[in-house]
This record gives structure tokens, sequence and C-alpha cells, in this order.
């Protein structure tokens, strides 16, 4: 069976911030395919809702596929993410063969671009694998969240010729000597900056950014450092869920 | 004198590839500022003369702003440096206060995303500078060449959590043991890949990306390597200039 599956970025949050590549690959969509994850779910929804309602064909449809159930402490790590991929690839080929036409066209909405710590284009990979679909993949890049947070800021991510890291909150720590003049921090749920950085190091922190709720705070770690803490618990307890990205920047 | 300056990204190379945030920016545009600078006035000549004749409003001005001269081996390269700048935003502030009415707006067009090696933003910290201008100043994040990259190859930036590395091909050889397991090689002449790489590393290269040229190369380094050094070689004499990125992955 013969799919087109196109995996969409739409940007960081604010529905402008949509290429014109992004409404024309709407144009012919038979089906929407939302990932339903707990913590995307609420940033996602309005988002979503009015993309789709603005750019979506008429008579459309969207179908919300739930991930299959999974062992987060397995015995055999490796086997139950194996068999957890499997699961899921043939949750997605069913839905396809179901919900679609051969030839037909089916599209993934993803958060500012695919590109960059998102798993939609791995459960492409799963169902590319399988036997009884032909899929043809087409990915649109969108912005991501860290040119939003730039541009909220009006900063350029890198001085002169210097490198940009990218990486997790998780992973902040293991950022080697060198590699460090520039990082953008993203999917860090616990400000991790407070135990990496030095006070002289100036971080530019968003929460929100490119929509109603956008939070900005700038300046010196050792000036800002607790009253990003402080707005980023604010806002959490607030709005109930909180989405928020940051570039530290090294002094010398 | 009271201005509204806009810097505004608008994609890789694709026309398709600019945001409606980009194109409201443009509805009051009074005159638009091109930064007049060799190589980048061949590779965006089409995609800034189709933007504009699309996007930009009636009866807007197009002004091109060559950088003043500068000393590029000057005895004393700090104050060369400071020089040079100081004459730079001269020009412009003669420019702005030239071409505009008080209350007016300006905009540079900037290729792919401000924020990533892009020296417009530095001019404008410059401009903001100078006592006789109130600049308002507002930026408009774009896909980045990088998303178009991995966009056209379809795959992603980072494996699960791993860090995404940024940099130039100046700065590759740099890149410490770590921060290398994806990394973005922008600026590079010389593909110095050829000189850091691994043979079993992957690569996943593009020229022009997003436009009719487009080309794409991908494999193992020790495969495809010296087919990239050659198609860069012969497109670069076909075409007349060169455009080209590339991911780097560290196998394991
Ligand atoms: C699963 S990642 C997806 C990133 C997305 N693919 C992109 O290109 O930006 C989610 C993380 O992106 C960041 N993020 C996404 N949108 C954001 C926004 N509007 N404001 C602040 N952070 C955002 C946050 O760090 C969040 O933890
Ligand atoms: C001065 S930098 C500007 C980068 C731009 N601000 C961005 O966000 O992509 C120019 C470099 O970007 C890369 N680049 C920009 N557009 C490209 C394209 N369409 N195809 C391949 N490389 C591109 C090349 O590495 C080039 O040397």
């Amino acid at each position: 069976m013969r799919i087109t599956l196109r995996v969409i970025g739409i940007g960081p949050g604010n529905p402008r911030q949509i290429t014109l590549q992004a409404i024309d690959a709407f144009a012919d969509v038979d089906v929407f395919l939302l990932l339903d994850k707990g913590s995307e779910k609420q940033s996602l929804a309005a988002l979503r809702h009015e993309i789709l309602s603005r750019h979506a064909p008429e008579g459309h449809r969207v179908v919300e596929v739930a991930d299959p159930p999974r062992d987060r402490n397995p015995y055999d790590y490796r086997s139950e993410v194996t068999r957890w991929h499997a699961a899921r690839a043939a949750l997605f080929t069913d839905v396809l063969r179901t919900e679609l036409p051969a030839g037909g066209v089916a599209a993934f909405l993803v958060w500012g671009d695919p590109a960059l710590y998102d798993s939609t284009l791995r459960i492409v990979d799963d169902l590319s694998a399988q036997p009884d679909l032909d899929l043809d993949v087409e990915v649109i890049p969108g912005v991501t969240s860290a040119s939003a947070l730039t541009a909220a800021h009006r900063i350029t991510a890198n001085r002169v010729g210097e490198p940009v890291h990218i990486t997790t909150g998780r992973r902040l720590a293991d950022t080697p000597h060198g590699a460090d003049a520039n990082q953008i921090v993203m999917l860090d749920g616990d400000l991790a900056f407070r135990r990496t950085a030095r006070p002289d190091d100036h971080i530019w922190w968003g929460a929100y950014v490119g929509t109603d709720d956008e939070i900005l705070i700038s300046g010196r770690v050792a000036d800002v450092g607790e009253q990003i803490a402080a707005a980023r618990e604010e806002a959490r307890r607030r709005i109930g869920w909180i989405m928020d990205i940051y570039l530290l920047r090294k002094m010398h």
C-alpha cells in the first residue's frame, strides 16, 4: 500500500511562525496523526487547534494515536525498547491502513523543527521498515525554539566565529570545556545551569516563547538565576505546565 | 529620531520557507536595507528578488549599503575593527536619517535565521548605541540552513538525548571529544571533515539546499568523502558560487 507520510514542522508556539511550505503541505492531507503524549498534549493543543482550523483542508480527519504501554523499568532495557518500538510501528501501520485510501496522504504535525529532540522521525523510520507499507516520506523544516528564543531576546546565538552547542538539561554538566562558549539548553526540568554556570556567565531565558504567556529574563547568572527559578515555578503552577529554554554564554 | 528597525529571517533558500510572521513584518516597511557583501550578494539575489516582489508593500524602497572600506591586515587589529564598526554605524545612521520619515520602518532581510553566523544584529547593536537614533528593534526568526539540511535528508540532528554542536569549517578541528556526536558544519570552504572525521563516521551533505540546484549526498565518510569533494567543485565551477552545509555523526 503506497502512502505519502509528511512530517511537518509547525514552529515553536506562535501560530504565525509557520512557513508557507508547511501550509502548502497541508493542502492534500487526508489524515492528521496526533501523537498523544501527556505533556506535549497540553502545550500543543492550542497551537495545533489554531493551525488546523486555519490551514487544514475541508474534510480532513484527525486521529489521535496513544503510545502503546511501555515498561519504564524493564529487566532487559534494550529488548523492552525494541518490543515497544515494534508495538508502536504495528499500531501506526494499523491506523494508516484503516484510515487512508491507497495513494493517500497522512501528516504528523511536529512542534518546532522535526530534527530537534523529537521522536516523530524515529517512528517514521520504524514504519518505513514495515513490509506491507510503501511510504513516501517528506519532511518540512520549521523554526526551532532556539531561534524563537534568540529572536525574542534580539540576540545572536554565537559570538563571531564561535560554535553553538545545543543540549538538554540532563546533559548540560557533560559539555566539555571548549564546546561551552554558547549553549542552548532544552528539555531542562531542573534549571541545570544553576549547577554548571559561573556567576559571570550570561543567561537569556524564555518560557512559552512566542505565545501570549511568554516570559523573558536575562542577565548575569549571579544576578538573575534565582529570579528565573522563581518565575519558572510561579508560571508552572499558574498555567499547569511549562516549556522553557535558555542560552548560556561564557564570558571571557 | 524614532525608527523601527526590523531584522527579518527569510529562510535558507526556498522562497516557501518563509514564515507568516516574516510576511506580516513586511507590510509597513518603508525601506529595505540590503547589506552588500560579495558572496552573499550572488546567493541572496534571486531569493531576495522573489521574496520582495511577492511580499513587500507597494511603494517600498530598497537601498543597498556597501560596507565601508576595511583594512584586513591592520597593524593594530582591535583598533581597526573598532574604527570600522564606527564607520559602518555612521554610514547606516546616515542612510536611515536620509531615507526614513520619523516613525518610519526599516528592515534588513537575513538569510536563514538572524541568530546564526550573521552580522546584521551586530550592526543593529552598533546603531542602537548611536546617540541621535532612537531605535525600536524587532527580530523575526527564520528556518535555519541546518533545519533545511536535515529535512532534505529526512533525518534528525541528534540521536536520542544527544547534543548537537553547530560549528564552522575553521573551528571543526577544535571541537572537543564528547561534544562531537552530531556536528553541523557551516561556512566551510574546504570540507574540513576530511581532516577530522573517522572513516566510519556518517555524513549528510547538502549544497544550495531548498533551491532548484539542490545537491544531496550522504553515506560513510570513507565511501562518499571524495564524491562530495568532486560534486562541490563541479557545482562551484558550473554555478559560480557555492553554499553548502553538512551534518557529521560519530558512529559508536
Ligand atoms: C521535545 S523538545 C522539542 C523541540 C522542538 N522540536 C524545536 O524544534 O524546538 C521540547 C523542548 O523544546 C523547548 N521549547 C519548545 N517550544 C518552546 C517555547 N515556545 N518556549 C520555550 N521553550 C520551548 C523546551 O526546552 C522544551 O523542553
Ligand atoms: C553566513 S552563514 C548564514 C547562516 C544563516 N543565518 C542560517 O540561519 O542558515 C552562511 C552559511 O550557511 C550555510 N547555508 C545557508 N543556506 C544554505 C543552503 N540553502 N544550502 C546549504 N548551505 C546553506 C552555508 O554553510 C553557508 O556557508
